[in-house]
């Protein structure tokens, strides 16, 4: 009987098992994607693109066992060869290439220059030749930083004892309701894609005290800007026994400065490629909605035409003012109307046209909606009726509240949009794998 | 200015902040919500939950400055008192009451007794009663330890080089294609769920070398037993620069050795709760489809029906084949049948009916589904035009392939089946928050 035993040990070294200081003269064996090739007569140079980075082959006739004519780009490889230490090349190192084994070729030439440094295409055509346009090296990088922000999620939670929790995404209700659902048909049932693990994070808060959740939303929203997307994932979490929705944000201070030194730390090479600088998380202004909104007035000459909405040009505004006033990239806007607050959003016992809540804006741009939830039954149900919130279909949610539910809140931070504004984008589609909006199912 | 600097630290203790060794006599606050009451005439015990485990709470006539009378099951309280260490107690050590805040009170007493060790519901009253049931310790437990598998998926794949991805559940096309999908109108436009990421890992693949994803899926088949869902959580992986389907499976056994220490380390407490003895994954058998068929056949004098197929009857009895003839609760199948893989499964060069691709089962179930997969454009095209998969919304797909990939595998693993199998559960909607069904889409 054959058993298998573990992981297969490879014969490959990745880039981090070069390091420059110690591995000169030595042979080793690697793998990866011909990037590019820089042919410079008496040598070449072929750069292959491996997961950690580039490595820089030198072809070199006669000492090369292999015609310079085979090598193309696309193609994958697995080359032998003695390492150099050489200053000019990424890394600090570079492989003289002894032997050359071609494990794949392409079937035709690049649509477009991946190996430049700026992808010399447009958003769309990126989009469209997604499996390509990302095999270059800056919009690789993105992706990187997002593993670093959504990592940094989980990690930050776990050690703050909260549980993962995986909630249904198909069901017979949405916990926001209303005209932006999708629908589908389930088994000869009409059902709906849920727009938010809210009521499943709100129910399993009375299990678990603390839960969080990494996993996509649908909207069917039909807006088309840079800021939207019809698919996203949404990063949540939901805590019980609060004091008040300042533990809320608290957490999510917690979560910013702990992951930004994730970052720092596992993602350095992603953040110089990109060119990225960390914001400062030490600490984050908290305003009031109406302050903000009568600051932003006063400050920019900008009238007030909506007291319960703040509008993506006043976001923008209070991002600019906080920056200009106290150097911050973050602040947390609070207390916002109860009218434009969902029916579990808890109001303010000073003012009920007011509510415990809070969204958290990034260098202008909303990327938390969060606050203090409704825990007592009659209160919410109260709520609802005064609402005309139908308490059909919510029977098992309405339940956790029956049977006694602790002070709790909670939020939901868009994954894309924080990638976005932390590496610089301005487009969300830029950092999303493959993105779902108005016009674009595919791929 | 009001700012906010970071996680507002709490008065509250936790029960790992409550060692027997070294906290007689401390006095503490903690919160939680009151699990069971036990009167015992001149003293009660007021059970908390907590998230941690359970807290003996003892309250005293004249010493604890509440009315016993105010006090019920299913409250949320804070209290102070003293703690003193108790053999009997849940932890080693009890609470001795001098001050209850109630935070929150139920309205209604709960439908079942959530305290008793086992819960004393059917499972589709459990499920109907989702957010109450969990309450219970052991049920809970399942989902702490589906914590785990997740959570040791993530960590070993990011130490062995591998990035997170987040791929769109809407599409136009699904990977494996047919009848089974759920459909929906995305903007007037026809879209179905994804029944895999399949697509999707392959194409970055090209991109990351190895990627992985833990994700919903969807599948509408029309199933109803204890195995299958209509939407669970799958751990999908997939690597570049394999030396063949061995190096899939290495990955896969390295995961649970990694996952299985985790939770001997980190979740010791569940394990214990649920009485749990974890599989030995030191060695795993690998055996080909072929072979296990004939040993099944031979060995429990079964007939073989269809020889394409493992039913799942077979499959139990390959796992109970190779419990007795090698102590092994996991075996991997390999070399299925090509008519019975989908079209970008790589064909076993010695013999093209088979292909290089396996099974997991775990003690006599299948638990993953994983394989080589063609990287060969024309190879690739040929075998979609053999099996009359049209190319059409595909492109994508295809262009990951024409500028070239590397050779590469991957596997999916059912998140609630393993979790199941781990917790010694015997129906999958056991380990599955808000199990969805043929008849089940609320709660």
């Amino acid at each position: 009987m054959k058993f298998i035993t573990g992981i297969r040990e490879k014969e490959t070294v990745e880039i981090s098992g070069l390091p420059a200081e110690d591995c000169e003269g030595k042979r080793v064996r690697v793998n990866g994607a011909v990037h590019t090739i820089r042919d410079m007569g008496d040598v070449a140079f072929v750069i292959l693109r491996k997961r950690e980075g580039l490595l820089q082959c030198v072809f070199e006739e006669g000492l090369t066992k292999c015609s310079f004519s085979d090598l193309k780009e696309a193609q994958t490889i697995e080359a032998e060869g003695i390492i150099r230490v050489e200053k000019r090349a990424p890394g600090g190192v570079e492989l003289l290439l002894e032997t050359v084994k071609i494990l794949s070729e392409p079937a035709e030439r690049l649509p477009f220059a991946v190996a430049k440094w700026k992808l010399p295409t447009t958003l769309e055509t990126s989009l469209d030749y997604r499996a390509v346009s990302l095999r270059n090296i800056r919009e690789r990088a993105k992706f990187r930083i997002q593993e670093g922000v959504v990592r940094g999620f989980r990690d930050f939670l776990y050690s703050q004892g909260f549980t993962e929790i995986h909630t249904p995404k198909i069901g017979a209700k949405s916990a926001e309701g209303g005209a932006n659902l999708f629908r589908l048909e389930y088994f000869h049932r009409p059902a709906v894609l849920q727009q938010s693990p809210q009521f499943y994070k709100q129910m399993m808060v009375g299990v678990f005290d603390r839960v969080f959740e990494t996993a996509p939303v649908f909207r069917a929203e039909k807006h088309s800007t840079r800021r939207h997307l019809n698919e996203y994932t949404s990063l949540d979490f939901e805590m019980g026994y609060i004091d008040g929705f300042e533990d809320i944000m608290g957490m999510e201070t917690g979560y910013l400065q702990y992951m930004t030194g994730l970052l720092q730390r596992d993602y350095a090479k992603e953040l110089k490629i990109l060119g990225v600088t960390l914001p400062d998380v030490e600490k984050i202004p908290a305003v009031r909605f109406d302050v903000a909104k009568q600051l932003v007035s006063e400050k920019y000459g900008r009238q007030i035409r909506s007291p319960y909405d703040l509008e993506p040009e006043e976001e923008a505004l209070a991002g600019r003012y906080f920056q200009e006033e106290y150097g911050a990239d973050f602040v947390f806007i609070t207390h916002y109307p109860s009218k434009k607050r969902p029916f579990y959003a808890m109001e303010d016992p000073e003012d009920p046209a007011y509510t415990l809540s809070f969204d958290l804006l990034f260098r202008g741009m909303e990327i938390t909606t969060g606050g203090q939830r409704i825990h007592d039954y009659h209160r919410l149900l109260e709520k609802m009726q005064k609402r005309g919130v139908q308490t059909e279909g919510m029977e098992a949610y309405l339940a956790a509240f029956r049977y006694g539910m602790p002070p709790h809140g909670g939020l939901g931070i868009g994954l894309e949009r924080l990638t976005m504004k932390l590496t610089g984008g301005d487009n969300v589609r830029e950092t999303t794998l493959f993105p779902r909006d108005l016009s674009r199912l595919e791929p």
